[in-house]
């Protein structure tokens, strides 16, 4: 497909614009997707706040946006059991498929990654991207492409339920209701993870938790959420604790809240990159501490999830913003944390 | 067998002295074991040191002693496969049975264990005692009661390079070259990893590590340990590090050293009970944490590993002293402790 | 409680009686359990009809029947956690607790297991009996005592699926529509196996397989199973059988259906002994069979998935029968085995 | 380099001749190896007296051969960490590194495999090969290109022991002490099995097996295995077994002597395709049987081991064979299976 496509672009800190940019063209073992929805992500905020995360710096013009969903438009010559027409999600990073990491199917840990919206790789708030086609998933008929968006962070949850060891007939806690969070319950509950809970201390994100389906919430300003999950186990304790806070008091209340052999998953970044963590606690309960970067081998289950009901994706959705009112969309993002849990850029219908 | 036995207590902070008390009667499953060796462990020094381990606080006169090995004298009447004259090694600590733990086989997590010196419970640094004859296990011809005294401490490396996922084609690590570091580093020989490297600030511990066969040590006041790991690794890191100093630094530099995906194992309590962790780093590199607390299914393969010759048990000891001695025997082991890698108690022959 | 209770006894192949034997006192660590529902398994029915199964062999008079669900009326000076007036499910076997297989958490391997119905312990097709706490797991309001009867083939259904290695994502096929493989079934389902079809060759089982929950079923006499599972699944094949029916045909198109590296997990037994297997085929494709013994550290979680409507456990009860009409119970269950998919015994309400 | 190079090939059943064929020109990503030694496998012979192995059927000319080892000439441009002058052994099959099986790390079970000596592809009796820089392990000083060419059949003998879940502390036995039978034992010794026992019916081939380091060997004619293997623990069973022989007497000795849970691994082809196994036997004791198809991630470990005096590889090669005299070595390899344990064909020093 000739022709231009409009691309969202980050000019610098605070500032977005757009370009003009020509319509990528698919190689042979790719496909060229026109883009219907993309979730904006924490990480896209931070590079829009601060330019950088850790050693991966923007250099504008940059393109945010790694949870696109949309429809192909066109297929490579190689491309087998993908056709125009189908609607996808995209799995957002693309891995060299012979170190290490790769043979053992771990990809996720390639040294090599070429990731959407990770400097110096660009992103997709843009029309139309040309991407491998072993990473494009088609999504059933009852799956939306913005649900298909958001296949992506929905990733990162089981991910984090699957480090944990997740299964039927665990106690579980969430520590954090953002969107992250939010999707680790949502996992967890899909996983037979059979009481959930979730703690957070703004309640407006509670309510959120409650509503997509929360065993229970604790807002840990009013109550002491050790001690809740104490009573709620019957003295025993959890199984499992997935961090998605990033906040040291959430960490080490969570290592308090195992039972003996118990498993805490931090998912969420502290802001100074070190927790202060009670490791006497850790060796007398014999703890385990697992973490998560990205996901790998989860599509597939994730979407058939979204398309048996057992998620709902749609409902972390907050705000729907035009691709044209993207600098709004960042700017309110940024400014209004407690009332976005998600949003999402709509690009097409 | 009736009589009076000789029992050395701690009557107080630095203070051991002598009582004489009735020799145990064994119950129906339990045996009798004239006592031979009883090694002295770090948590025997930090209570006669301190009085204290968190909350098990010492009421004296006070029995320490948790590693013991000797020769039955006597066997209780339900008692199957072992007679008077088995010479044995003593698993120390007695579980219920029945909890969630027991029931699932983790049974070092018990609970309800009743622990040699563990207070309120007394020790062996004495003459006999009786024990259930399920955890004593017996040693064939080449194993020494000295050497069954030390299938304890044997035990916690095994158990850590457990936790550790220990395995042929491994390279590990192993911090703080103490006694635990040393039957770490064995026991992951004996587990098939091929290289393991040990970590310590004191030259005299490395060439004992040399000596026991560590494949190579890095003095930790000379080199950046993390350099020489990645030189050694050729850039790779290691899987596996077993950390047994309770040292922030060391855990931090582990972390460091560990390739993505690889697991650090927490056996070694720093002194604060907390150590500031890089989370950053262990998220970026999805590291996994595991711990230690004692041991569990491990005595029937740590003695076959020293029959076998895959152990140099007897080379970790530096030091034996006669009953008698006990007071010199801690004094000396609290006072020296860069030259004292080990100490054993020594009450027959 | 004293007094006498009405027990049903098996006099002979093919003939049941009654007798009046006295109420069982339960001791310290016991409750005493008033019968309300008694499942019938197909081992009872085989002991019924051939008076043995292998080495076990049926001395008349005895008790047969362990599914037991009913109300504690009395609990043992010992007892925690359990009082009079707790509706409680039984596990059947009572086991050593401190065998290899004990230790190490595999108790359902226990050789000195006291299980109900198995010669010579008797079984529960009676009005109380005295059973080990530990072994009676309460109901919660929502889940009845017929419901508790059944927890035990349930457990059976779900050991298979967790030795199995189910879990979300995964296609699985149960082989055999009686009562293991619809509780098979819904185990899966309820462990988050997404598709899980059901093979056999009577279409009213069938119908009360999709009736439950099944997600398709194929009725090997009118189709190819293999290729309806093959077409189900693109050609892929399935992760995951669970063999139910003994029969060897099964066991093999169960092995031709599997993806590579799938699992077999074989539940039923052949009337033979053994099975002619395509090994070949195993080794092709790098299969596993596993098998199932019982079930371990199930009850828990299988009441939580009754309880939260995951597992429709009324819904397989196709026949009630009273205590007093056990000959006919019985008798109908052997001659009807197409219609009957589970009878139970009502012993009270 | 140019030029052109010996080749032996199969011309039809039982007939070997030599062609000369340009030697290849290696890609960007592979290497040229000019071959040194190539082992003579059990399949190799297959194909030579039957002209198929189930639907693999030679097209003569046709190329023998696939464990090869020699010196590296020359390589492609993009290849990084091998140079010229480095000795290698060569992983025989190129796989797809995208499908299912890749991408989870499971590249043994790829469908597209381009594999040596599997018609239609060539094997590698010939004096060059141009292949995948990645399928090409770096010999350490002290490992030989001979031992290099039998690290193929170490990596199954290592593969099945890790199928087996094979560690510290197992009492194993294998039955069949052909090549397959002796790397595994020696694998299980390197993994750190302790108790290796080794059954066959031919003493000679017992005897290498205790020559080159098996705990025992039990001579099937001679003895009851299964009584044997009881006898030696204590009536206990052996925890593993694996099973080299294809023979289905072996396989069902091998579940006999199997304690409860434990694990047989099926790597031996039955000549019909099929083994009548004791179903129930399997059920009762809730027994596992693996399979091994070729090996994966076996390389780095099985150089490790030969490199450390772990695995006497050496130790297996009977005979040796130049290149010129193939067609006796295939011959004789045929006519005398009591004898060969093992024939490596050398091609160049």
């Amino acid at each position: 497909m000739e022709g231009t496509m409009k691309v969202a672009v980050m000019n610098g800190i605070g500032k977005m614009g757009f370009e003009q940019r020509p319509i990528p063209v698919p190689k042979d073992d790719e496909v060229l997707v026109k883009l219907e929805y993309v979730g904006i992500c924490g990480s896209d905020l931070h590079y829009y706040e601060h330019g950088r995360i850790g050693d991966y710096i923007v250099e504008p013009p940059f393109v945010l946006g790694h949870e696109p969903g949309g429809t192909i438009v066109e297929v490579g010559k190689n491309v087998k059991g993908l056709k125009a027409g189908d609607r996808v999600a995209l799995e957002p990073g693309k891995t060299c498929g012979h170190c290490e990491f790769c043979k053992t199917g771990r990809y996720n840990l390639c040294p090599d990654v070429v990731f959407f919206a990770t400097p110096p790789v660009d992103g997709v708030f843009q029309e139309y991207v040309a991407h491998e086609a072993g990473l494009c998933f088609k999504l059933p008929d009852n799956v939306s492409t913005m649900e298909g968006a958001l296949i992506e962070p929905l990733a990162v949850g089981f991910h984090a339920a699957q480090q944990g060891g997740a299964h039927m007939g665990q106690v579980a806690v969430v520590t954090g209701s953002g969107c992250i969070g939010l999707v680790s319950m949502m996992a967890l509950k899909a996983l037979g993870v059979t009481d959930v809970y979730v703690v957070d201390i703004m309640q407006k994100r509670l309510d959120k938790a409650l509503e997509l389906g929360a065993t229970g919430v604790i807002n840990g300003k009013e109550k002491d959420a050790v001690k809740e999950i104490e009573e709620l186990t019957n003295g025993r304790g959890c199984d499992l604790v997935i961090e998605t806070s990033g906040s040291e008091i959430c960490a080490n209340q969570g290592l308090e809240m195992l039972v003996k052999d118990g498993t805490l998953v931090q998912v969420g970044y502290s802001a100074s990159g070190t927790m202060n963590l009670n490791t006497s606690m850790i060796c007398d309960k014999e703890l385990t501490i697992r973490s998560v970067f990205r996901y790998r081998h989860i599509y597939p289950l994730a979407i058939k999830a979204v398309a048996e009901g057992k998620v709902d994706l749609k409902g972390i959705v907050t705000d729907i913003f035009d691709l044209d009112d993207v600098q709004n969309a960042m700017d309110s993002s940024v400014n209004n944390k407690a009332d976005i849990v998600k949003a999402v850029i709509k690009i097409a219908d």
